[in-house]
């Protein structure tokens, strides 16, 4: 894209992001807002808010974009990668698969079905926490302060802390993560203890961002590892690309295919309404809306996505 | 039968147990000793121990009768019938189901894809997980307390005890059974914390009797809840009767069709390779031969009870 | 039991029985006529009737006892006994297994996920296709005649027929069952042709009795293979303990646990809302309630039973 | 890419194909040729040949190019293009679904498991055949004609033709098939009859081909639907877009994952070792090696398009 396409396009988007927004919503009130975990209970079912980060740093947002959330499964991608910088991808993937699934994000069916009982995906609960087993560090402490400072430098803001609440309340009420990483563990998945690992777990998951960081975040994998702002690689690029395409092929939970026939782009969403996406080589973009659709993402924000990719032919294929 | 057939059988129990044993006992290298729990994998793969109590107390023996082991799952069958005299009926059958699985003993599959997601029966293992929470008492400790004095009532035997080093072991491998005791806890099954009840569980479990105990457990059971010895009301009969119906339909694990079909008995083996059965108003039957078959049955155990019910025509159909 | 005792519970019997059927008619409000089949669909949903009969033929009846009926699954119970008598155990057992599934009754899961994908039973709906095949003969219609002969000759009834609109009505609607048998062919179960298979269950599934046939049929199978009126042994007893155990551990479908606690007899039902059972020794029983549950079961017929069997006291535990 | 830029990544690909070729065959004896349809187990086991098509026409071909063989899978996408311009999305995806299963391509499991019942997406078998029975025609006849007229259309060869003989054994052995089209009509997916949609299904895996006709074909979806050599439009980009989606993320059965990391390109293979892909706006690629990993894929051809991946950074990521 030419320059001057590129100038085009922006003004475009900013023109009309803010009446897109008010469009999408209206879908609000389709979805709901995520009980399972206390403290994700109280978030407005009504909010939405959105940010589009180009190559210079340039933002346009529109909404309620300065709203809070937690990372939730948003962080997963981000674990993954760290995993495979500090292990390489031979020993990544002898503990997580490379498929997607087809079942729910917190199923066990396959752990017990299919040999040799490890996850399919580093994406699904299961796989995400066998990830969490494997950042490098001597004890759970470590290992968050590793994930918060590879969060904190990929956001390009120092300032990323967890939320405790949220994270007393996902350590209090996740019997099912814990009967997953017991059933891992049973599997020889997990070399540490299940309580450190879902430390580790509970902790990523609870990061607090606002629809900046994650638009940040992004544009570091919309460029393959580089922070085009500071023109600073980051990541490796093997990296990025196993995590777009995790992204692409299991980022949306069981709904993941109908985004990538839908809005066409890699993307991950996570319970607190949050959804990670890009447009390759230009956009990081964040957004929140927290009610969700009956497969587990933002509906508001789903709608969302699919007027922006569709507008400007923002779809992969 | 009349007192005098019933003087002829147990002679000829008495005078051909000794030669059907040795026969058996060359089965013992079918099987393999189980494994999965350290403590356990020590047991010798050749023993093979039985002893058949009548009425009035005698006692035909044969083989290793003394050899020492744990219940195991064949304490499952009395912590229902506890849990049954503690809660009623309606309430257990709140908490577990009355069918056979067709799945693995430690199965998960069934509390994922069949609602209400409550374990099936109460002799698998989610199930008798969900029974240890029903246990009276104010804490683990009392609950363990009242089951090991109610084992002594049944056995006749007040220096029943567990097995530390067995618990121990359990306890610090058990991760399946964690895995299926927080699913539970998250299906709404356990009332009561998750470590709290598997201290229960593995209490239960690692209770130490010999083949004498067994026999004297199964008796009770043979006499629908009295010890005709003692001739006292132990059991409520229809709580009996429940136990009996669940140990024909699943108390073999995934061998109990085939069991039913060529023993004809209520049985309830167990991993240290234990079985108790009995002749429904007669005889209470102990054994033990720890090498068991790829069903987790004991190989020479299932070959004995083949025999003797063939030569006394014992099958109830 | 004495002659005089015998001659009592038999007054008994008579004296209430058509006030116990009222009762339990009131249950038939519970349930609904299987709509699967439409030649089903048109049964009267708030029928009940039924026939008991004891060693000299007596028959104690009450209720619509001489409303006809299809055998369906109950017809599964024979041709296991017929392929035994023409096979043996061993070729018998290479096809289907002996466990109890947990599954519906036309589950698919356990061929593909249990190794060597053959039926767990033969009493479910891919067993039965399995032993339809099993049936000597050198063609469909010369295993229906053996089957029709080998029905007629236990029920005592030489005029037992097929019905020919409840025969079509299966054959044209039974997608599932032929999925469930190029499932088996498939998998190497069944030698003959699907078409050929099909035709010869569905032919034992619609053979049209009435209670009075059922009871003849199960008296037969309480008596160990012997029909005890004409005093002629009909079957080999092995093969009735195999059937009766069967009928205990898998007969009511996924309420076959509930059925053995609550009523405690080997017993088979249908879809047409029949049931066989008998009790060992002394009686055969056959009645008809085409109202099922959700478990499908006739729900007056399985209310009747339990207040008969609470009455004499005739569980097995 | 510049036009010149083009011209030296042809030539480069001219030059070095041949070596490629070489290096990939060595990996055919890590696989097997398909056994399960008689016919296809006669396929010589070490062919590898390859075809690569520009915008123009121009073909780079090594190995055994001008190897015969037929669609098998690969026929899957172009009949689900043909099925969407025939009924629309709606239809189409009131019948099939949009997500990736993570079981085997012939599995019931989800069929059974996962209301509402239908195929998880038209790529799996269940998928295709769903699809078959949505190509307009009013008689099976009607519908093979048009799909072949098709085929020939976007293939550009009025020559492809059914290879009878294939056809045969597949509709002579495809039990499997069968007992999922028997599901399907089950749970109301096909509204034609099980033998005439599986006679077009059978028909369009049998269309006989070789790596230029897949290439070729290829190269109309490379182009969004438009033949660049032609510059004629043979399918809307929407249902383009829609195929080129389900081949990144189920197109290589369960290794769909791994081969969008490694290669990262839209692809579909077939059980005869032929896989279709393309570089978007570019080429169209067609090759064939008959031996095939345990997921179904060919070895020498997998290890192939990796090469070319590699070597002109050909992933999407």
């Amino acid at each position: 894209m030419s320059h001057t396409q590129h100038a085009e396009t922006w003004k475009q988007l900013k023109d009309h992001l803010p009446q897109w927004v008010t469009e999408s919503k209206a879908h609000t009130s389709d979805g709901h807002v995520a009980s399972y975990i206390p403290e994700l209970a109280n978030a407005p079912a009504d909010v939405l808010g959105i940010c589009i980060m180009d190559t210079e740093g340039n933002i346009s947002v529109a909404g309620e974009s300065d709203f809070r959330f937690t990372l939730q499964s948003i962080s997963k991608v981000f674990t993954l990668i760290l995993a495979l910088m500090d292990n390489g991808e031979e020993i990544v993937f002898s503990k997580v698969g490379m498929e997607p699934t087809g079942d729910d994000f917190n199923s066990m069916l396959k752990l017990e079905l299919v040999e040799p009982g490890i996850p399919f995906n580093p994406l699904i609960n299961a796989g995400a926490i066998a990830i969490s087993s494997l950042i490098a560090g001597s004890n759970p402490t470590e290992q968050v302060e590793r994930i918060l400072h590879f969060f904190r430098d990929i956001a390009h803001n120092p300032s990323l802390e967890i939320n405790q609440s949220v994270f007393r309340s996902e350590s209090d009420t996740a019997h099912r993560n814990r009967s997953l990483a017991y059933f891992l563990k049973d599997n020889g998945v997990l070399d540490r203890e299940v309580d450190d690992v879902l430390h580790v777990y509970f902790s990523h998951c609870s990061v607090e961002v606002n629809c900046t960081d994650l638009a940040r975040m992004a544009l570091v994998l919309a460029h393959n590892g580089v922070d085009p702002i500071r023109n600073q690689r980051l990541i490796p690029r093997r990296f990025v690309q196993i995590a777009k395409t995790f992204m692409f092929t299991c980022g949306m939970y069981n709904a993941s295919g109908e985004f990538a026939m839908n809005v066409g782009l890699p993307a991950k969403s996570g319970v607190s309404g949050s959804i990670l996406t890009m447009v390759p080589g230009q956009y990081g973009i964040g957004l929140v809306g927290p009610a969700l659709n009956r497969k587990g993402n933002s509906t508001a924000g789903v709608h969302l996505l699919g007027t922006l990719s569709q507008e400007f032919d923002w779809s992969l294929f």
